[in-house]
């Protein structure tokens, strides 16, 4: 059984003076509904948790009731950091989940291949990552706006979500960075601590995360593509 | 005076099977076009030298009736590299030039403040890119695929074009590339060699390049933007 975990739980700080961005409507559907609808659709999904913020439990039970989900679903509450939330989802999930994707609320374009993908790697590896491959030149600033220094691209990668990890192995990995206090910026970096290899799977369309509401001209396009 | 360079001398190898690259239309108007008319139309550009394939230059008239440029033009022929194209088309300024700005012809939805803010930089401290701040985060694969370093994204900065400079340090960066036998990935990187700083300007508009045929409807959506 595989689990979709919705990670929905911030209020996206760069745009508090227009609410919560989860909530910004295109085609008239809040951004995360998108997202919900992606992954309740999807085949490879048997159930789907979201994270969210105890305070939006009843704007997440009207989002239900408009996207009327054909997967089972259920709520877990956010924490104060993306670490806190991402554990409390895998943790809602089904006794019998064997897979869980981890998925941004803001990344409604996802491609259903992608996911599949991601899950079908992360079920022979043990854990993915989609990602593109960087095709701009990099540079390192100086912290002032100059650049410092020339970076290799050759194999740099962005990595975006979903990240997808058999259940037993995300639990391992976050129990080390609890056991050895260990700071990490995201659940691929957990899994180094165990020494589980991270397969990265080429997101193939794009895959924004949307941040402000200038990006929605972009997804609206996206998604009707 | 200040002089647009249009580089658009490669073939765009990826697209080989559908033709150059920059020969795709959108909106009845090669990619090429559309970045020709944006740069003169801009205030600050005042003429625009186009590097083209000696075997381009009958389609690049064409495409000078169709745009009917209303600031003079003048073609130079590229080179087998990137920088030799770009040198090229420094050298093809018009002699009372002071700035140029280098720009890729498969960039055609550079924003005009983009420009710009490259230009009033550049003037002022003597180079400068567009370029945007990296906010996925970022990892270096082991070139098989698998996450090898999670990479530090701070600091990091994907950049693009236009690249500008006063004429006479980057003809200066460049000689140094020579007398140096210097390999360098682009117009920035040559200007460490003679201790330029560049000045890192932030991109506002999404200003990506063309790569494959599939980029096409995003390309037509931003143009239209």
């Amino acid at each position: 059984m595989t689990t979709g975990v919705i990670v929905a739980a911030g209020r996206g700080t760069r745009m508090d003076a227009e609410g919560d961005k989860l909530f910004l409507e295109v085609d008239n559907l809040p951004i995360v509904g998108h997202t919900w609808h992606t992954f309740d659709q999807h085949p490879d999904i048997d159930e789907v948790v979201l994270v969210i913020r105890e305070e939006a439990l009843s704007e997440f039970e009207d989002l239900a009731s408009k996207i009327t989900p054909i997967k089972p679903y259920s709520f877990a509450v956010g924490g104060s950091e993306r670490q806190e939330s991402v554990r409390n989802g895998v943790k809602a999930a089904s006794g019998n989940c064997e897979i869980v994707a981890i998925h941004d609320g803001a990344r409604p374009c996802v491609g259903s291949e992608t996911i599949s993908s991601a899950i079908l790697a992360a079920k022979k590896h043990g854990a993915s990552v989609a990602a593109t491959k960087i095709v701009d030149t990099i540079k390192l600033s100086d912290g002032n706006a100059r650049i410092s220094q020339n970076i290799d691209r050759t194999h740099l990668w962005s990595v975006q979500t979903p990240q997808v990890f058999k259940i037993d192995t995300i639990l391992e990995a976050m129990d080390a960075v609890d056991s050895q206090h260990a700071s990490v910026t995201d659940d691929t970096a957990a899994c180094e601590l165990i020494g589980q290899p991270v397969v990265l799977v080429e997101s193939k369309r794009p895959n924004p995360k949307v941040t402000t509401s200038a990006d929605l001209p972009l997804i609206q396009f996206l998604l009707q593509g």
